[in-house]
């Protein structure tokens, strides 16, 4: 499995008047994992774009298991178990400072080009580094 | 089915850098047309909230169909097929001025009392105004 | 006075722990206001950056009077009193729907060839669509 | 002086379509060092407000001067001069890993008694953790 977590603290306006995290920002605490892990493997995903794929999201679920608060500090991983081929599937997770599960999730995404907008494999690079990391683990 | 709609412009700082709107606004978009439908029906989420009952987000499925850009006009849907017990299962669409769908999802709600945050059953509110929905059409 | 008003209600996201909208949202709302103005005048921000000329922010200036919660169905405003040459500037209002000011202030944006980077002349276009309105008034 | 940097990389969804972060972030980015400096000094916001006291934004100003990119890690600072008394005025930079400053500003802050909502000083733990810091330096 290749696997990045990344550890931050919940941003005073993510919460909403319910006094915890608005759901909607649990979405962009996987996507900061999902660009630190491709980041951390160097390729992140702005160089990517600037050669010419980007990388839409196809479709994402989270369910919400306990809420996060202003004050925690929040751990957001993500886990890939295969080399993509049209689409990439990750399974994205975030926790408290307590290691309590606050919502667990996956995202699949797709890649264009750029240019065309079409539809096209993985880039060459990022399946080598996921190739790569799933079979040094 | 009671079925809600509201329509609204992209806002520019929903875009991001491919150009479109980011992924995690149509989750926001999808609340919207939700509180834009307990509004509607006389009952809104503030003044759940001021009786002492809050709606947390249980789940959330979304798939992405196609983007929405700056100068699009949406309409994002609700709709509600059964009265809830302990549970609320919203089926949500987001299509631009073409009609062209965007994304289309799904969002499961809890109710929690304000006070213990412990689970209760959907307010009498709320289950009324459901189901007196649900029989008029 | 070139003057636009948009009208719409808070959105739950928007708010934050203190229960009411979080500061920075009002600065959104100002960006509303002034893209609503740009596409009732038939120059939208995206036909302007497509043709060429992208409009950043040059400063903002924001003064908080009253805090603006959810139910609430907000007036935003823009208004420009000079045609602008290398830079607009733009000031603006977000009121509630009991006519109470709940934020004022003003916003200094430039423009620059998309291309080269470089800071360019308003566009023709936006600098008549500005006269025009001007001198109708 | 009490000063405060923190440091983190930019998120992509605060990326707007002109390709940069769009400037409302920067507000953001503003109140996580303030935040952070709050933290940092053993009397979190968090814990303010529990002991009956919210901090709301009077005023802000940021002048934009270098747009921040995605792939950018930026460093943000909070500095404070003077205790305060009835109102806290914070002096605020952010600044790309290359030392580029991208913006500059100051924000405004007050102090509410969180159940009567009136104006009250600034808590004596906060103000004392400002005293101290200023003449350690």
């Amino acid at each position: 499995m290749m696997y990045f977590e990344l550890k931050f603290p919940v941003r005073y306006y993510e919460t909403d008047q319910m006094g915890v995290v608005h759901h909607s920002n649990y979405i962009r605490y996987f996507e900061c994992a999902r660009n630190g892990m491709m980041a951390d493997g160097g390729y992140p995903i702005e160089q990517c774009e600037a050669e010419g794929v980007t990388i839409p999201i196809v479709s994402v679920e989270c369910k919400y298991r306990y809420p996060a608060r202003m004050g925690d500090v929040l751990t957001v991983t993500a886990s890939i178990e295969k080399v993509p081929l049209a689409k990439l599937v990750i399974r994205q997770t975030v926790s408290n400072q307590d290691g309590k599960l606050c919502a667990e999730g996956s995202v699949t995404l797709g890649f264009l080009n750029k240019d065309t907008g079409r539809p096209v494999a993985c880039p060459q690079k990022l399946a080598d580094l996921i190739e790569k990391r799933l079979s040094d683990r």
